[in-house]
């Protein structure tokens, strides 16, 4: 029990966002994780949200900082759900205290500020890992096998992702991520991050090479993007197209159309289900005699999880964690290698909306 | 049974493509229509096809020519699946010798040779009528019904629609689609034909105002298109995507986004099975407390259909040219119109390729 104790990876968490509920839970959950600390702009605000989240104060610390939990020695890992204009200041903070680091998406304003995130952590050997649950479900695993496999998708040329969702109109008046002080980059960041991040990794992260915001940009009157369309162009003339919205009812759709086969989900980044998820695909499906039908139609494809997605996350952190701690690893690259492509990727976005719609290349 | 015989439409064929064969099932499966006559440019060629559709040429003529069709007073309407440049001569020789029209898709090669065409039936008082099937499906009846309630979809925000098949290696060699004599809108006539089409259908035929080809347009060497995607944007911010290939595995997928709920199907142009067909539909779904996961997922909504979408399109056009021949009614406009602003469309998607990409204005 001492040594399970000793050994579990302890979170402190900086930030009050109703996501960090959902992390708090999922460091509950997690067998290698313990939540050690949470801390705010004050006290009081801290205190509150120890209160709905049912924290108890002998077992987790409650400060009115967050620079007390980054000086708390007995953190290892931090949780960042701060709004992203705040990333750059508390993730090098954090890497310096030599914290790990679980940082919110979008990672930061722009791939400049990551890169200063991530050199502060390489540079302080501590892991670093955004957000990004939905790539932690064993679905994803599953559907990557298929994905890759050349003989059920064959070559993925098309890809199609939606991230929509619908706020209230207080939303629209108060809530940070659509204030340009806050979160500038508005739903291209809140939303297309996990768009963005489902092409990458089903073209195994390899760069497209033309980005193009398309006409239909909604901005609210600060100028922030409530709304956006873009479409992305790989050398080998693989096309993604992604659409989000905090203007559209919920939808997390994704479809990977390949030369042999179709992939297509309608939850890819929050599971209708936490226990079992599933995905539609299909290969090799033709016309049947005269094109009245098909001659096979999408097949639904079920995976259990035992664990939420959340809570996964958390376990790879933990377990990464664990390998540099105790057992003296180098922080794993690929997490902040897929971070950074997406970074870089938003930005083109970003630039090609400030451009009014122009191509960027990348 | 003589008054029945005298009521039924007579149609004629002219051009012995694949897809007659599947017309020729549909109006042996009409009630109100039965199949009079069939024409290819020999007679060797008509009498092979009518042995390969099982035709008694007892029953149905076999013409060595299509003006044998056109000149035989018994047909009432013909259907012209001949290769898209032969429509323009071809379809209009036809109203002229007073046949009302059922055009196999894409109906022209440009909107001017259609309003030629459609000029040509409005001065002959004949009923036209293009061969897209899906908008006679029961189930594409009830999908509109959800759409256009704005307490279900709410506002029609993005549209996403595919239409996708992978060709064999002689195709690409051989094929009419692909060769710039005959049939030189390739994908974009024979595929986007449909997707264009769709979102039409859910903008209840509002035209979008800027049409533009994205980048990943892939051509034979003859510079047909193989491959295309392009993006449309209306005046009230509503976006469109279609993506189009004879290089990827089958896929019919459109999706409508709303402010209220998402529809989405993946058999939108020819349905799975026969009888019956399928959608998924889903109105106001949020995400449950801490968002893992949502308070309602989408539910598949199933529409039975008593006869195949093209025996209702072959009925709907018998009781058009019923109701002109009978009784005295004027050709219906709604679907010469419908034709006219789909072929509009795809001539904007067009000329955008040609311009490498640029938006077009409509």
């Amino acid at each position: 029990m001492a040594e399970s104790q000793t050994k579990t990876i302890r979170f402190g968490i900086i930030g009050c966002a109703q996501i960090a509920r959902k992390v708090i839970r999922a460091i509950s959950l997690a067998s290698r994780a313990t939540l050690h600390a949470i801390g705010s702009r004050s006290i009081e605000k801290a205190q509150k949200f120890a209160a709905l989240c049912g924290l108890s104060e002998t077992l987790v610390k409650v400060y009115g900082s967050y620079d007390q939990v980054l000086d708390d020695p007995c953190v290892d890992a931090v949780y960042v759900p701060l709004p992203t204009s705040l990333h750059l200041q508390w993730a090098i903070l954090a890497a310096r205290k030599k914290k790990h680091l679980l940082l919110e998406k979008p990672t930061a304003l722009d791939v400049h500020e990551l890169d200063r995130i991530l050199e502060a952590c390489q540079s302080n050997g501590v892991q670093f890992m955004d957000g990004s649950m939905w790539l932690h479900h064993p679905r994803t695993a599953r559907m990557k096998e298929l994905i890759f496999d050349s003989k059920l998708l064959g070559q993925v040329n098309f890809i199609h992702s939606t991230s929509t969702t619908l706020m209230p109109p207080e939303f629209f008046e108060s809530n940070i991520r659509v204030k340009p002080d806050l979160d500038s980059l508005g739903a291209v960041g809140d939303l297309a991050w996990y768009c963005i991040g489902a092409f990458l990794w089903a073209k195994d992260y390899k760069l497209p090479s033309i980005v193009t915001a398309l006409p239909g940009t909604i901005k609210n009157s600060a100028g922030v993007t409530l709304t956006c369309t873009a479409s992305f162009h790989w050398e080998d003339n693989t096309v993604a197209i992604i659409h989000c919205s905090f203007l559209s009812e919920s939808s997390m759709d994704l479809a990977v159309s390949g030369s042999n086969g179709n992939l297509h989900l309608a939850d890819f980044i929050i599971p209708f289900r936490e226990d079992s998820a599933s995905f539609e695909f299909v290969s090799g499906a033709k016309y049947s005699e005269l094109q009245i039908g098909w001659t096979a139609k999408p097949e639904e494809l079920i995976v259990d999880s035992k664990l939420p997605q959340e809570v996964l996350m958390v376990e790879e952190l933990a377990g990464l964690v664990e390998g540099i701690r105790d057992y003296g690893n180098s922080p794993n690259g690929k997490w902040p290698e897929i971070s950074r492509k997406t970074q870089l990727v938003l930005d083109a976005v970003m630039k090609s909306i400030d451009l009014g719609c122009k191509p960027v290349n990348l």
